[in-house]
């Protein structure tokens, strides 16, 4: 399949708050996309009418594409109408509104804000969590629509936690996380409190962690999402780690499983982006590593196009009952990569407005 | 008090494998101390005969002391007569029998090596969480003794306990450590594994915190000790920090407590090393910040000379009960600093043979 | 001596831009200082009327001292009658007028700003440098007086120059720099941009280097300074280093000389801060090593209570004669501390209105 | 073109020292080749008979190929009939007779290691710089050759020079290095010793990178080198970075020149490598950056494959005439990459034994 089901072209895409460190991953995924095509980037008012190149501080591994390094920067503030698809990464204190503009536009919009996650007619999905949950956008009075990807630490917890759920039901888990530094933008956290260091402190990142993992575990129904029941205690840190947020887990399930079942719900585990064969869908979504000393940021965090939870450790725990460590990239899966996922599984659910 | 109770000169001390990292803290520690004098330095064989400070890749913030680097390094094995007590820092693979050659010898040796920490004769000592313990010694069969300080990850552990378990009673515990790289000694960890990196494994550590755990916060009785009766979970990483170790706790203590009960048994908490004036004890053993940030490596891995527990971000935990995170320098309150302090707590109990 | 020459207490002083790194080490510093008491701190507006310890982002490995943290932050803009000497490490943005406003309020400006460096009649001074050059404070119109202190990067290269000057001359250098993140200040270098990385580039440093080594191995002549003719060339990096700038030099003497001649200038070096016996200064202010690896930032910058320039790697180079690597710490010898240094020594040349 | 000229498939290879960190990049290079396949994996005597994935402690970002994982490590002594092409990143200390066999059994030896480097009738060979060089083998005694890949730190830097070389002329220069970890190998440099570090020092580079790029930048007649009069020195420091080495150089040219002749130099540059569009060259292979803060290791690095030369910050110099910075991937560019481009040129140029 070359373009998207039902297109004969790519989808004209736009991406808003495109210089942050989220939104140069959207420019780099969208740059080789086959689906969608960049053609609008969005920034703040001090920023627009600069080239791209030249008002962005670049803090990829890889250099900025050459044909979206002259992009014109135009304001986010006015829905274009050649655009179909909109990528948000603005900063949560601006996005709700702009976001709203664009969807009542008839555009829809893939957010990676916190804006509007927590709304009631918006869909908080992670798509091989709860890809039905798109639905809910049926309740949205704008003319397109809003779709939101959840926090960065909460993508790759609920991942792991997914088969788990499905197979087993989750009671309680305690989770501490070690979050990279990509996590904060940029600039950022200064290298003076971040090298020979960590930071035991994430502002909010506690308190989402647990909101978002019910929701996104969640049940729709008649038209709203009943959380989870899920008793989940975060203790969230910052390392010095550039990309890949690490979280250790110690967890009790509904019901007596032997390491074997658990190990199976992890390796079997598929959804509807694999059934769909997404673009951006990691082959293997929850990806066990029998090393002793696995998962690791640098080693694993590309794996499956940084797309992939990558998992191990699995150990009984006479506190809860299991642990484990998780891994995934936050930028990719955990911010950029994830909202293009989102966005390819709207369009293949035939949920763009056309 | 210029000399330790009971003496009129310095003691005269031996610091076994005092090339490696923790060897270095001793040898950083002694040089100023008010009872103790260092002299001797003894290395394993390939270093014997060398001054200490060619044979020693130092790795320390501090410059190695002149008068230490000129000392010619002699062999371990050869129990000294002018030395009274003796500070081991060698490897576990030969620690054991060389130990027990000088505890024959009449010497009071001090060990940081894991080899004799779980014998029943044995006491393993914080001292301000077991000074009773010591009196174990008493069914030694040396002329001498072997006393042992606990793994750098459960010192602050049990340190951060103490005080909840004499108020409140502990009953089950998971902990998370992010610890630093001076614990894997030198070498160590390569940098191509440390930097932009995590390894979420440390080699029996999980294991150890456990053990050691117990057997500290035990009771003796006739001469044996009772292990504590405390389910604990670790899941132990390294993180890239150069000192000190981070440890996130989620605990369920024995009885209702409020945030200010807590609070007051860290705040409150002083011991026989405080009541003793212990050249090396912190003023405040469980030193609890407030600031939200708090507390982290750098900041705060010297407080009261490197000695203290510092905690910080107590907050109720929908799982088990409480959560907050500590720290403590690993290499000083959990290594030589805290071997130091154990050999001053014996010498100030009488227990130096004389 | 207890107290400076001629007063019988501490002599108050003020720190203009306290919060800043640099401003952290003079509060340091100051704190238990045997000359200087610290009475007032001043801060920029959006800080003034708060606690020190509040307003600051303490990036120091030590805790704050507690004293201090308590403090009200006052306006810098207002000189207060009962400080005699005002140590002033505000941007270089707002420096300039408020130090003329205190220094015509009859007190004596110590000054780690850019901004009067190169001013005629200010003196740029390395105490053990260009301690005559204070005299060129007679020709200020100020009641009090203005002195500054050089670019980090300048101290550490003209303190391994000046003992060249002197013994051989210096015709030409060029000198690559690996300096510090503190050197940026707080936040300073994003953490994203310096793990796994370096920027090889410092705006204005490369210049400063050149136009303020001239003047400060210049001579003082009837009012005015005459600055050497020195061809100095220099590139300039940050590195992933805490604290301490590393300096490659390669530099053709006046004339020729063995190795043991040019070693014997740096070590028989001693000033007039080494002569008047000054509180900060180094016992030996250009200190050679002779390990093959030495200087490094981590083992060396804190050496002589990190007010040593450190060098070693002293070999002929085929280019321009011989190379060498030298090693200073940039906020203490090369900020604060140098800074501290030049008040002690205008203190003791009776340079302090009284 | 799909296989290499001359060839109906792919050519048969094996990788000797195949654990280490170039070894590493050697099978992720072969693992994707068009023209090379990888079939042999050769180790060190204790780890022969494992699997490689096993015996090898992996440090790439990326995942090892699993089809390489499974390979079963056999020794390096003995070469294999099927082979016809060998790639050597053995220790220096193993190297050369194990070469030299291989060689005699009539393969083409393509070597990292630096044992041969000097040898009289053994190409020193950059492609881009001297591929004429390769008619040197003519002189070998052997039935196969040897050809060797220069030190990492001097491939960077021969290729800036080279463009200047060919327009200028090239006299003088003074090249400061600032050297990634990953050219130290596995485990290389503790992190106990890079992180808040640098170490000024690293054995014999200074002295390969003055003698290799005289034999490089020499001239090959009569069935010898003469090696180019260059007055080369070099200062050597080990950084906190993980791969790419940065020089920071100053240069006296044979001629005057103007800012623009000596980009144009640069920009324009191409050789053999680009003519012949052999897979791993680079298209550009001296690259100039405008940016003021370019080049840096992470951002850059990885340009045109790992394979160019990135250069930046080209000024006057007052002492040598012009200064700049090259950085170059030290494990692509500098060692394995280097190395498959060596052979690619070979195999173009008719050289590899069929």
């Amino acid at each position: 399949m070359t373009f998207a089901p039902g297109w004969t072209g790519r989808i004209p895409c736009a991406v808003l708050g495109a210089t942050g460190s989220v939104g140069q991953r959207f420019v780099t995924l969208l740059a080789e996309h086959p689906w969608f095509e960049l053609t609008r980037l969005c920034a703040s008012p001090r920023n627009v009418g600069k080239p791209y190149g030249e008002a962005t501080r670049w803090v990829q591994a890889c250099a900025c594409p050459e044909a979206v390094a002259t992009m014109e920067l135009v304001p986010a503030e006015e829905p274009a109408d050649e655009v179909a698809l909109v990528f948000s990464s603005m900063d949560r204190e601006v996005a709700g509104p702009i976001e709203v503009a664009w969807a009542n536009a008839g555009k829809l919009v893939v957010s990676n804000a916190a804006s509007h996650r927590m709304d009631p007619d918006v869909p908080l999905v992670v798509p091989e969590v709860n890809p039905g949950h798109l639905a809910l956008m049926d309740t949205q009075p704008y003319a397109g629509g809003i779709l939101t990807n959840p926090n960065c630490s909460t993508i790759g917890l609920v991942l792991a936690l997914a088969p788990l759920e499905r197979a087993f039901g989750v009671k309680r888990l305690h989770v501490v996380t070690l979050q990279a530094l990509s996590g904060a933008g940029v600039p950022g956290v200064s290298s003076m409190e971040a090298i020979d260091n960590l930071i035991p402190f994430i502002p909010t990142e506690e308190q989402k962690l647990a909101t978002e993992s019910a929701k996104i575990l969640g049940t729709l129904e008649a038209g709203a999402i009943t959380p989870a029941k899920l008793v989940l205690s975060a203790q969230c840190n910052r390392v010095a780690v550039l990309d890949g947020h690490t979280e250790c887990v110690s967890i009790e399930l509904g019901r007596e499983a032997t390491i074997e079942e658990v190990r199976a719900a992890w390796d079997e585990f598929r959804s509807e982006p694999q059934e769909l064969g997404l673009p951006s869908a990691p082959e293997i979504p929850t990806r066990y590593l029998e090393a002793e000393d696995a998962p690791q940021p640098r080693r694993h965090r590309d794996l499956d196009k940084g797309m992939a939870c990558v998992i191990g450790r699995l150990q009984p725990c006479p506190v809860l009952g299991w642990r484990f460590v998780c891994l995934s990239h936050n930028t990719l899966r955990g911010a950029a990569g994830g909202a293009v996922l989102l966005a390819e599984l709207a369009v293949a659910q035939g949920r763009l407005p056309m």
